[in-house]
Order: C-alpha cells, then sequence, then structure tokens
C-alpha cells in the first residue's frame, strides 16, 4: 500500500451506477473516479458535468485500455458481469461487480477461475447487505453466542409495489424474483449461518398484481425452502408488491434467542400520533436502506484494492449463491423440491 | 363473610353509570344489583329492561331506604359525592364512589371523619388506573426494585378531541382540567412513589382548540409540577385534543431504569402497513382503555364488602390528591408557584 | 330460547380443561357448569372443592347419564376426541370439543356425519383464535377491502421452550408439530382467505433442541409452504423453542396494504428501559395470549347451544384443518410436496 | 465561490473536538483542515500522525496569525467561546462555535454586535439536532401544516448514567443543566414553534444519584416549563442518570396530531427476542445519536462559508437560548416562577 489513491473507472451510469460514482467521488476515502464509459450519451455527460470525471468512454474496450486505471466498478446488465469481469481481470484491474455474480453456473466457474490466476487482484460481488451496521451487529451476536446456536432464518425481500411495473419489462433477463431478490437472502442466510452446504429446496409463487409475469415464469410474489446439510433451514420471501414501502428483514432464530433485522422499515426517528393512529412512514427502496451500507462495502473494496485489509467475502459466495437460486427457480417452475446432489 | 351476594344499589345511570351497572350484574362475581336510582325516566327503564334490575327509584332517599341494600355505587356529578357518601355511610351501607371524592377540601375531610365512625364500611373511590394489570405489574416492579428508586414520574391524561366540546359544557363544575384529568395522575404518583408530602406546584396551560373554557379559567392543555417533601418530583401533562386517541401514559425514572406505561395506546395486537405506513389504531377513550381495570375495582370493592380481601386505596388518598388538584389549578390561575404550608 | 342457563357437564378437568370450567363457572353469562367427569380423583376434588359442582364422575358414560345436562365441554385427549362427540350427539347433547377434532379423517367425516343427523344441537370444536379481538379485527378489515385483496398469509405459533419437554411425552399422540400446532393456523388462513381449497403442499422442519422427538418423526421446529386452487399461497412456522415466550403471529399480505397480528407478543402495556435496553415483557403461553378470547368463545358457544346467534365456524372447518395437517406431516415424512386431489 | 476548499482552523482538540476534525477531514467536501491549536501536546501529535495536519500550534494567538487560514472550528470550553469569536472576527475569519455561545448574556450581545460589523463572515453555533435528518422531516411536516398548529412541545436531554460522573467536575463551569443540556432543546422549541418570545418560566429539579452536584447548586435531573407570549408552552426534561442510553426526544403537539422525534433511541435496526423479553440496544451518547447530523452541520458551514447556501441559523438564535437557560437556572434556584420582561 502506498498513499495514491485508487483509481476507478465506472463501467455503467444508470442510476445505481450513479449513487456508486456520487460515492465514490464524493464520500469514499482514498478513490478517484479517473474514467467512465457508457453507451448511452446522457449518462457521459452527466459524469462530466456532475463528478468532472476526466476519461469519458462509449465502449468497455476502451476503457479498460486507459493506462490510468487500477480498477473497475461494474454496474451492468447480469448477463455481461462474468465476461467483463473475466476481461477486467486479463486488463490487470481489481473488480467491484453489482449481484448476482450471474445467472448461469458455468459462468460463475469461469470467473472463479479466471480469478484464481490473478491472486493479487481483488473481486468483489456486492452483497450489499453483508455492510449494513444492522446486518453486521447481527453477525457479531451470533458469533459471539448470544443466541444461542442458530438453527433457522427467515429472510424476505419486499419491494414497494411499482404501479408502471419497471421490473417486469425486465423479467426476461432478470432471471426471475428469486436470482433477482432473493439472491441477496441466500448470501445473508449463507453468511449468517456459516456456510452450510445446501441440500434441499422447495419453492413456489403468486401473481398478485402483476400478472404480465406469467409469460416469463415469474412471480410478484415467492416463497422458498432450503434445508441445509447440516440440519438448519431457511425460509424466504420475496416481494414486489408492498403498500408501505421496502421492506428487507431477516429473523434469526438461536437456541437461546432470536434477532430481527429490519422489522418495521421506519424512514427515520420520526413517530406520528393522529387521525390514521400512531404510525412511521417506510423506507421507499433498498437504497434509501442501504445508502449507508453501499458506502462501507465501496470503501472496503477500495481499502482492499489498496492493500489495506482483506474482503470479507469471496466469489464462491456468489457462486453458491446463484446456484441456490437456480435451484429455487427449477422448484417453483417444476412444482416439486429439487435435491442439491 | 359469607355466601351471599352482596347487594347493591346503583346511583347514576349516565353512560359511565350503565357501564358500572353492566359489569356489575354480568361480569362481577358475588355481586347482585338489587336497586337503582336516577332522576331521569328513560335510565331507568334502561336498567329494568337491560338488567332487570327490581327496584327503581327517582330519588337517592328512596334507594337509601330501601331494605335489602348492602351497599351503594355512586356515578353521580362530583358535587354530589360528599354528601351522598355521608348519607350512605348514617344508613349503614358499604360506598363505592366515582373520582374525584370532591372539589371541595373541607367536604373530603367531613366524609374522612363520618367514615371513621363507621370502620366496618367500606369506603372507596374508583381510582381505576390502579386496578389496571400494566400499572399494577409497573408498581410490583418499583417494590421489587426492579428500577432502583423511583426520583422522578411523567404522568399524562390525554383525551382524543371531541369536535363537539362535550366537556365544556361540564367546565362550570368539573373543578377545571386538573381536578377532572389530572387527579387519576396525581393519584398513581402518589401511589407508586410511597405517598410521599408534597412541597410546591406550578403549572400552566393554553387553549389550543376550545377557547371557550377561557371563561372558566380552565385550559384545554394543561402542565404541572409537583415537588415532594423527599426530594422526588413529578410533571403532569392533561389534554383534551389528541388526534390519534385516548392515551393514558405514565413513565417512572428510577435510578437502575425507567419504566413506561401506555406509550403508543394500542387498540389491539393488529399492525397496519399501507400507504400510510406502519401503523397501529389506538383506544379511542378511558373506558376502552381501561375496561378491565374497571372490572377488577368492582371486584375489589365487592369483595372487600363482603369481607374478603382488603381495599387497596384509602379515603385520605383521595382527599390528598384533591388537594394537590386545588393546588394546581390555584399555581395556574394565579401564574406562581404555589407552596404546601 | 329461554331464559334457563345452559347446564353443562365437563369432561376432562386437567390444566386447560380447569380453566374452561373456572371461566364456565364465574365469568360466562347463562352457564351453569352441573356435572364433571375426570378419571383422576384429585381433579374431581378441586372441581368440588373450588368450583362446587354438582355431580362428579369418574366415566363419561356415567356423565352422560346425567338427566339435567344441555351440553358437555370435551377437554380431553385428542384421540377420544370423534367417540366422545358421537356419543354425546346421540345422547342429545350440545358440544364443545377442544382441537383439534381428529388426527384420523375418517373419523372428522363420521363425526360430521353424525352431526348431520341432529341439526338441532350444536358442535363446536375450539379454534379459540377466531374469537380473539385483534383476530376480529383484522377479519372485518379484510372483509372490508382495507387490504385490498389478499394472496399471502404467514402464520406462526412459536411456543416457549419447555427445559422439562413436557411435549415430549405427548409426542407419540400428538399428531406432531402440524396437527398440534400448526392446525391452529391452518384454520385461520382458511377464514382469513375465505375458505379456498387447498392444491399442494411441502413442509420440513428440524429438531434444534428437543432430539428425542426424532423418534417420532417429530419435529420442535416445523416450515410449510400452502398452495391453494386460487392462486393464494400461505407459509407456516411452528416452534417449541423461543426463549422469551409464546409468539402466535398472523401477517396477511394484500394488494394494498399488509395486517399482522401478535407481533412482539407484549404481555402489557409496560415498557423497560435500563441496561438491557428498551424492552418489554411477553405472554408465557398460548392462554396467557388468548385468555379473553378463551371466554368469548365459551360465551359464543353457550349462547348458540341456547338458540341466541349462530356459530361462527362449522365442523366442516376442523375436518379440513386436520386434512391440511395431515397433508403436511406427511410431505416432511416424505421430503416431498404432496398434492390434494 | 471558487473551487478553492476551505481552509480551516481547529482551535480544540478534546473527544468532541477530535471527532469534528476527523469530519472535516475525511468526509466533508470541499473542506481542509490546515491547522490546529492545543494547549495540549498530545492532542497535537494525534492531529498531526493520524489527520496529517499541517500548521500545528500551542495557542490560538498563533493559528489566528496563520496566513492561509479562512475559518475556525472552536471546540473550546463556554467560558471561551465569547472572546474567541470576536477575536476570529477581528482576524478576518469564519466561525464555527460549538454550543452555548456563552452562559452570560453581556457576551452574547457583544458577539452579536462584533458579528454585525462583519456582514461578509459566516458564525455559527453548533446547536446540530437541527442538522438530524428526523428533526428536519419533523420540521417539515410543522412547515405543511400536517399536525396543524403547533401548541405544545415537550422536549428532553437525557444522558446514560456515568458512574464516574465525569460532568460532576465540569459542574461549575457548565452553568448548570440546563444550559449544558437543555439549551439544545430550547433551540429546538424556538426553532419548531417559529421563534415565539418568551414570557414566563418555572423550573425545578432532584439529585437522584450524583448528589456531589448540590455544591454548585446543579441537579442531575432537572424539569423546566416555558411559556411563549403567543400562548404556546414548552415543558423541558434533563437529566443525567439513565440507565438504558442517551435519549433525546422531541414531541410536539399540534391541533391534527403529534410528531415524536427519538422516542425509544434504538441503536440499530436490530431487535432481540430472548430471556429479557423483546427489545433493543440504545444509543450510548449524543455523538452515537447524531454523528450524522454533526457531518451535515459541518458541510452546511463550510458550503456557507464558500458562498454556497445560507446559515440556517443566527447568533441571536443562540443569544436567545441562552436567556431563556439563565432563566430556567434562576427560577429552579429561586425556587420561583420567572417572567421574561
Amino acid at each position: 500500500m502506498n498513499n495514491a489513491p485508487l483509481r476507478i473507472g465506472m463501467v455503467g451510469l444508470g442510476r445505481l451506477g450513479q449513487r456508486h460514482a456520487e460515492n465514490l467521488v464524493r464520500r469514499v476515502a482514498h478513490a478517484e473516479v479517473v474514467a467512465a464509459c457508457s453507451p448511452v450519451a446522457e449518462e457521459l455527460a452527466w459524469a462530466c458535468a456532475t463528478l468532472d470525471i476526466r476519461h469519458l468512454y462509449a465502449t468497455y474496450a476502451e476503457l479498460l485500455a486507459c493506462p490510468d486505471l487500477d480498477a473497475v466498478f461494474l454496474v451492468t446488465p447480469t448477463s455481461l458481469h462474468a465476461e467483463q469481469i473475466i476481461q477486467a481481470l486479463q486488463a490487470g484491474k481489481h473488480v467491484f461487480c453489482e449481484k448476482p455474480l450471474s445467472l448461469d453456473l458455468a459462468d460463475c466457474l469461469r470467473v472463479e477461475q479466471e480469478a484464481s490466476k490473478h491472486p493479487e487482484l481483488k473481486v468483489m460481488i456486492g452483497f450489499v447487505r453483508r455492510f449494513d451496521t444492522s446486518y453486521r451487529d447481527a453477525y457479531r451476536k451470533i458469533q459471539d453466542g448470544s443466541v444461542g446456536k442458530p438453527y433457522l432464518i427467515r429472510s424476505q425481500t419486499c419491494d414497494k409495489n411499482d404501479p408502471g411495473g419497471f421490473f417486469v419489462r425486465f423479467a426476461a433477463t432478470s432471471g426471475g424474483i428469486f436470482l433477482d431478490c432473493s439472491v441477496h437472502d441466500i448470501d445473508l442466510v449463507r453468511w449468517l449461518l456459516g456456510n452450510p452446504e445446501p441440500k434441499r429446496v422447495y419453492a413456489s409463487g403468486t401473481n398478485a398484481i402483476h400478472r404480465a409475469l406469467e409469460e416469463y415464469q415469474d412471480v410478484d410474489n415467492g416463497l422458498a425452502t432450503l434445508e441445509f446439510m447440516d440440519g438448519s433451514i431457511a425460509t424466504f420471501m420475496a416481494s414486489r408488491t408492498m403498500a408501505h414501502g421496502h421492506e428487507t428483514l431477516t429473523e434469526i432464530f438461536g437456541t437461546d434467542g432470536r434477532l430481527t433485522v429490519g422489522a418495521n422499515p421506519r424512514s427515520n426517528r420520526v413517530e406520528i400520533a393522529d387521525a390514521h393512529g400512531v404510525r412511521n412512514e417506510c423506507t421507499a427502496d433498498f437504497y434509501e436502506r442501504f445508502k449507508d451500507a453501499f458506502l462501507i462495502e465501496a470503501q472496503e473494496f477500495v481499502d482492499a484494492a489498496r492493500g489495506v485489509g482483506e474482503l470479507s467475502l469471496t466469489l464462491h459466495d456468489a457462486t453458491a449463491a446463484t446456484r441456490i437460486g437456480l435451484a429455487m427457480t427449477q422448484a417453483m417452475r417444476e412444482r416439486r423440491a429439487v435435491d442439491f446432489s
């Protein structure tokens, strides 16, 4: 490590990409965004005007060729992740990539294989919840034995209903609700339970509002049950149709107690008592819920790439999450329990 | 004690009187309502039709003359309490009387004096909150030292706003907000702190909605601070103008912890998550909040009058509450701290 | 209907039986417990001493022969329910019977058939939660459209861990966790969703603490997913191993909002702020949670048997709950989804 | 405004000073800490080692003489504030100064007068709560009429008990509990009510644990009531003796509803259900509670000093808070209501 900042190229400047870019420019220490690429001219214009980023490219190949780059930040469609990571590694760059790693297990393994050839390069898949202070507190409490031995986890990702059905347009490529949403919960469950091997999964779902999803064998509400080889179990819910806001909730049942993270997704510390009763307003979306975690995540990546500290999650974690997500999807579509062999 | 039920005469059959009567007839063991009196013919008709009460009278004197009566239940205007209690005692009846005992300290003392001549008769003033299971739990926790030494209490009685301003019509005789509402909190504070002697009180208030109260030197929101001789202090709020419901709340600060009774006056165990946020509905009025306590209170009175158990509060407690309530009222009206001599 | 009270014979005077008996004697209007039977002499002695019940019998046959009886209250082992109900009906008695109706579907149907021969007799299976004021409020809110169309329910019955493992001793005859505990949730889900037909069920479980249950193919923590023909789905959890208390919780997800009944099983309205944080104590067991519902349930039965009002649930509801509970148990044991044909 | 960062000199590097310095160096955009002064050599060594601050001085006079300085950040004893602000203004520096402005009203007015001579210089007194997102949300809701007309505020600052009694050692110079703690609540109340003129104040207090405070006519628990000329009222509590953590709480009662900020000072989104009940851990101190607000506050100061945006509070606000805090202190010591003339 030296005192030089990590020189980063942003790849993808959609809504989430812009947020990552703003964080890196303004609030992450020792990071410098020197380049960005996007096929969308307006996004490049934004990067120039708002963040004063010097090098702007229309293609990923051009960006990778930029000589002053230490790392790339991939906030691109999932179908591109595997190939883009591999190219970045081959170009000698550290890689941050949004979740999920890939919808294809073979691709996941290809990325793992390539990464193993570059032990000096850091690759982080953005399972942002691991960096949330509340989830970290729960993790520590489990580690220190506060709740005894954890044996069952319930985890859910429930999005506020978007009447416009934005996600319906992405249903063809999102991989379905379990790979798009529950993949976060799958990663949490593996992490909090100490990475047990999966044994069997069952899943089902329903379309409460967005029936257009049926065309893609997808649902707007999904349920899944996952049994592990060590006897522990997990139950999942994912929903696109909440009325009150975004609610990411995880309950860890241990032999001496239970931890609940995220029940009642308060937007802040204000409580209102009026004609509607006693109430609080709720976080509108995952970004409002996890905005601090996005910062901590980016800081960990930047620090690790600069040689300070280690990454707290591995590429294999991302592969494992995809594998389970795929099995859930299969279980729901085939209406049967699917065994991991 | 024998197996015979306590034969009760109801005095006053307004809204609260009817509720007491229904409890005594249907849900209190060993009680029998044999008579009722009211100057309002419709109320007597109700008592006959709904509760099948045998002896109905237009006047209190007639009811007291009824030979089959062991006790009276007074749910009458405060201005009548003292005289009615004294007459009942002189007629050899046990007495339950709604709070407050009287707005006049001399009357309180006259009642105490008369009662002292009839040690075999029970007299209970209905400080209903003492019979609420939550307040009783708090009392026990204080007694067993769970929160260390209590040194400060905050207690409030906040009613849901009645746009019609029912209570404004009673302002001339209610004694004002401190004697009508805070008298409950005063009783609670004395009970929970172990009956310390009052030293000094300050009070103030404002009319947020019901400005017609100014005519009676009354307010729809009052604040008071009470210092005791032993160094403990209490702060009071009473309000007529809540939007969300009736909220009776008491906080006991002890050297090792704090107990809060009644924060967020949930009407039940249902939580709603919708476009208004995450919320619960609230108790509408004191009766919804304390309906179980009214039953327990009535049962304690009936049992004690039948020789089973002792009353848990005394006439002197009621006198002490009136005395403090009067000083609060004086402090607010004279805009100065009032010392207890 | 006339003014005479319903004359009831208590059958079974174990812990829950005693509570039912006390309620009927002391707090249910128009009920009279005239007889009781139990094979346990101490229990009969208790009934005599505490509740002053006149006719005491060692056997059910003797009790049924008692001429002054209008109804029986069965709080007996599940294996006896079906036969005892049939005998009571044949003897011309109304029947209240604790849940579940039976662990055998054929027995359930036999009871239904017998009951259909006695349309003048009332038979109620004690799904007590339907009588809880919070569940009733949720039911009403669903009916009036407050949360739109309900499409998914999560329901759980989580008991406080009994280190002694009382229930382990009953594992051989309890029918397993789904028939013993989840049967309540199954009944709730059917009721709240409007009795849709079940389509497919999956279940799994684990033994977190009480491994002796394995011998009976039972678990101390079970999960199940139930799909209905109309597209709605439900997810269940049952546990014997909570550290904090008894927690019955049901969440109804509707297209316009979510209702949660029973989250945070507060024992009362006291909140404690001390070295452990801000906290509340919890209901210890199902009886503390549902004690008012037991009263309301008994009153509805007594009223209906006396010709006042109708029962709000049917024998068929009890059969349907057993059928689903049996399928859950099968799914868990055979590790596969079970279709309802 | 230009693109150059604001060059800041830190004055005072105690615990809070160090936190301000770290924020300015690492997390506030467009700020540069170029100098620091402290009489404590260890603090200067820390500033050099940890934050790489170039110019280090033992005295304030030396720091003010540093040519490259645009602004000073005063985190010094209250008794020095007035003089240091005046000197900084005379040296042409923008000033951020921790609260309270001064314990002496004449000093406050002297500072106001000097500042009026330097309209181009920004002076901010650090009433940090105004920058908390929850308080800002409450402010907005009041402005947009969500709760009708606010007429009463209850505000409290309750610190976790420090068994070592750190603050007792500062009792001689802190100005007492109302000027040290409640001054924040006074500022909030003025802000939220729209700066009404104070009319009368009453205060009292008790020493629950730290009796050594009596020597300084100070208390570890204080209560105050403040009436305003426009009829609105406020009630205050300040405490040093909480068992559960730091709890800053403000309730705004309006004619159409109530807003509560900060009830149950959750440290994060984790809820624990164990043998202690259902609970959450609490914020340990004001810094944990307001750490984001300290950042937002610093950013507003830096932006305003660079010509971007205006300060949202004035020096006169700080004077007004001191004036009310002094009257509270007098009321408590003289055991009488104090009128503002």
